[in-house]
């Protein structure tokens, strides 16, 4: 650790580059003019230029957080300039994050910045729309306001999440934000558009959407999309109502045809979803043009956030796939943010710009040496240079995993009539590597009236419960896929409810996991036998960690290999374990504390009990 | 003429396009649905997809003046639907003017909508900054709803030179319109950002102007940048400032320069301006990614708008050059619509945009064969099919050549000391095919105290007269250039001042010229021998005229022979003369009605008389 970089005014330095600062102006001017001095010069490296497409020798001159010249500014350079030697590297523009949302990695803000910033990203689009169902839009604010006290540019997003919630789905929602709240979102500084209001909803069932809608292209914001398993007609409605991006697409052939409608694809390379080598082939095989590529993860785990990385991990993959590395530096910088109008703010090193660069050794293997943010580096050759002020979370976002009395096995054991011996029962396939799920359908033996699992068959118990208040209690099915010999895992982080989420092999060991979870405010856990075998607290709205991120990442690997040792062979079983439940229009078949349902043609409550 | 598209009913339909018209997406839904038809579908033709520089068949489905669907829209057909068969034809977005002075046209506004319609033109961008100068507020406020009230897109701009006009090189200015009403008209719904606000004014000499620029950012518009014979160190702090665009470039290396700073470069081919065969260069010969390059007029004769087109005109140009007709036709619709943020309503045939297209019989030598605006057909092989409103002025934008009294020739003699016999005076030169000045120096003989033309060596009178009693007076200089070997030439329309400017080989046709013009409330005219041998009448604001483009042309046209047959060489005499006058920094040497300017370093007045 260089422990020079971590005092505190570097910090300040840093943090007073943030976009919510005033823009002096007046001082680039004078750098450029040559009237004073640079702070910060950037020497000697290659310029890779997204606006031109062109690699050339170029140094950068910076002052107060922004660029002020780029090429040759030697004449910049006064006796109390600080020179970066960029020799032998090449500098490109911070990467732009087009969708992730910060929440579903279960990391703080302080340490997901510091995790982002580590591999090179310097923009993130997010709208917090997790904590804004869990706790309102006094959590949305906080969440934007915490970011933008960090060294990272938020592209702030109204979270229509917040508000559709369970309603796309039909089911009873937290009170999470209301819809005028999402116009009063719309308006706050530092607002870009709208996250991801998905087809379904807005063009089939909730058409005041659209006055949203057009407000938003009103005030020159943008609508990001999310437009999964839509078929062309939806497609064209979908672009019809102004809609600018999709984050969904899987399949080249289906990209293309999006991109034709004029949406910019956010192809995703996250954890758990892997489409940049599909959707890339519309630029490498298809030939469109690669203005309409950009990248977004959508979804990361602290271990991809710190290892593999996000943006960075997503050139690699496009250049490994035969995207020329010019042409991929431009999809995850000023093609992202473009998207959002924010290209006179980041996204390309040219004067005006926050001074937020990479030097990066290799351009194929995008492997990143420095990241500059508003002028001063903040990772060097492995190594992150600032100390992050703390994020302290207001007494609100805590303690909100809230149950009326502790979960007894009973209520989460299923009954039938003591007569039936044996029933047919939906059960929800999961498919190692997939979100989707499957309605599959097995023959169950009963006992006296329950029916436990058939854990010979795979067949396990699964469960979700209300933990906000709402009376809705809690809903009892069956999943396939796990492959749990023994125990319970359990979660109350799943995307769009947000409740507590239990798989196993028995009701007892689900009621031990419910329990603890309340006990800790929130979070995953492993049980076997009455005893808990891993834990990782969530207590910030039942989401997110407090701890360093290293410490968050072991107890997920702890977690993940006592999720092993009960028998479960797949990578990703939290996130499978989210998608079973009630979560948008992904997948098939869902379970929320109100009853089973299949989502296609339209979302509908159906039986567990076929015959 | 097809007397039934004269029908009222059809020029209602196409206004209801307008953008200030409320779009209804309910309605756009329901056609890509398949719920209700189309009211038109575009069939058979290859569709030009700018986002992703494709080719490809396609058919459009239109509802409402917008594209509800794209593709294979058959079944958006019902038994009223209207057919427009494309068949062996391409289909290109309408073309996207990226900056245009319609004032400079001399034609109304009625005249001028359909001058650019007829080649293929359905958006541009204008701030309607003579006007501004000549009659304030209300004058810009009146041109942006005769806009809007036509079949165009406007991209209103805020006339960042109705302030600036005279007090950018220190002369008294009009009322024009006050700095802090700019901030008003920024704030105007439809309007897009600021208009070419020129370097050295806002960096050099206005600093006030940032706060402006912020307030722009803010409102997450764009300052289009003017950026005229400006140093690498100027374009730096120009871009540093937050400007987007650049419309001045000449040279391939200095706009290399600009589009490497992030400005995309609106290339220039006008009256008088022929930059796309150069400026092209940096994506035909250095490779720069063709999303820099957009296209622009910013001057052009009412002869030009109606024969061989504006941005048109700049496909073929650049098609000729080398580049790809799929770029050419990108840089004439969704690049220029970008620069503007407005690419959610315009510059690609995609779903939600407005339904302005082009059907191109040839994409190689752009030979539009149908212009549609709103899903209806306004011209079609050759053929104008719309009748428009005609635009009704209002009384204060007439009357507004305001002399003291009648312009006498005395008042036009350059007077010396009597016991002077010759003396050595600064000379305004010109060339032909630039519109820059240089300054020359002569000895002339003088008479009596007075100092005739030198008719044998090209060394002409050069005057201009207050117009707007401001009580500037009368400036007098001389010029070389003109040719002219007998009578003057006058006009109240030259770029930031809009005075009464002549040029003459003797005080007296020169007074009689001023005479006339007062006459008739502003135009042009053409003297000998004290007869008016031309003239056009331009009675809106001293700067438009009310009459046909055809009657506006026929006039100009004589106006041009007298001219000829004055002695004049020049192809554009007015421009020329126009120039010769405080314009800006564009030159180097000026003359205003407050006496000789030199421009460089800075402008700063001279006498006439060096010795």
């Amino acid at each position: 650790m260089n422990s020079a970089m971590h005092d505190e005014n570097v910090v300040q330095t840093v943090l007073s580059g943030a976009p919510q600062q005033s823009i002096r102006r007046r001082e680039l001017i004078d750098v450029a003019m040559g009237k004073t001095p640079a702070e910060t010069i950037i020497r000697g490296g290659r310029l890779v230029n997204v606006a031109t497409a062109e690699i050339y020798p170029a140094d950068v001159a910076i002052k107060g957080g922004r660029i002020a010249a780029v090429g040759d500014v030697g004449y910049t350079k006064g006796p109390k300039t600080r020179v970066v030697d960029a020799t032998g590297r090449f500098v490109t523009p911070g990467l732009v994050e087009g969708h992730l949302h910060q929440y579903h990695s279960y990391l703080g803000v302080t340490e997901f910045v510091e995790a982002l910033l580590s591999h090179g990203v310097t923009a993130t689009a997010d709208a917090f729309y997790g904590p804004g169902i869990v706790a309102g839009i006094p959590a949305v604010r906080f969440f934007k306001q915490a970011f933008e006290s960090m060294p990272m540019r938020l592209i702030f997003l109204v979270p229509t999440l917040s508000w559709l919630q369970n309603r796309e789905l039909g089911l009873t929602p937290t009170e999470g934000v209301a819809a005028a709240e999402l116009k009063d979102i719309l308006a706050w500084e530092g607002c870009y558009g709208l996250e991801e209001p998905p087809y379904l909803p807005v063009v089939e069932h909730f058409p005041e959407f659209l006055d949203l809608f057009d407000e938003t292209l009103r005030q020159r914001k943008v609508i990001t999309g999310h437009a999964a398993g839509i078929t062309w007609r939806q497609l064209q409605a979908y672009a019809a109502v102004g809609v600018t991006t999709d984050h969904e697409s899987v399949e080249a052939n289906d990209a293309l045809a999006k991109a034709r409608a004029g949406l910019t694809l956010l192809m995703r390379q996250g954890s758990g979803c892997f489409d940049v080598p599909e959707v890339v082939r519309t630029h490498t095989e298809f030939g469109i043009d690669p203005r309409m590529l950009a990248f977004c993860a959508d979804l990361a785990s602290p271990e991809k956030l710190m290892t593999e990385g996000t943006i960075d991990h997503a050139i690699r993959v496009a250049i490994a796939q035969g995207v020329a590395p010019v042409r991929a530096v431009q999809m995850a910088t000023i093609n992202t943010a473009e998207v959002f109008y924010a290209q006179r703010d980041f996204g390309i090193v040219a004067p005006g710009r926050f001074a937020d660069l990479l030097l990066v050794s290799n351009l194929r293997d995008f492997a990143i040496d420095t990241v500059i943010f508003g002028g001063t580096e903040v990772f060097k050759q492995g190594r992150f240079l600032l100390k992050l002020p703390k994020t302290v979370y207001p007494a609100f976002l805590r303690g909100t995993v809230k149950l009326p009395h502790p979960v007894t096995a009973d209520e989460l054991t299923f009954k039938v009539a003591l007569d039936r011996k044996e029933i047919e029962v939906r059960v929800i396939g999961v498919t190692e590597g997939s979100l989707e799920t499957d309605e599959r359908q097995e023959r169950l033996q009963t006992q006296e009236g329950t029916v436990p699992a058939a854990v010979d068959r795979d067949v396990l118990l699964l469960a979700m419960i209300d933990r906000f208040g709402k009376g809705t209690g809690t809903g009892l099915g069956f999943v396939q896929g796990f492959g749990l010999r023994e125990g319970a895992i359990a979660s109350t982080a799943n995307a769009v409810c947000e409740n507590i989420v239990i798989v196993g092999t028995n009701p007892a060991d689900m009621a031990v996991a419910a329990n603890h979870l309340a006990s800790l405010g929130g979070g995953k856990v492993v049980v076997r036998d009455g005893k808990v075998l891993a834990s990782v607290a969530l207590p910030i709205c039942g989401l997110l960690a407090e701890e360093p991120m290293q410490d968050v990442m072991s107890k997920f690997n702890r977690a993940f290999e006592a999720i092993t040792e009960l028998g479960c062979p797949l990578k990703n079983p939290f996130s499978q374990l989210e998608f079973c439940f009630a979560c948008g229009e992904i997948g098939n078949i869902k379970l929320s504390e109100e009853g089973l349902l299949l989502i296609h043609p339209h979302p509908h409550k159906v039986d567990v009990v076929v015959a």
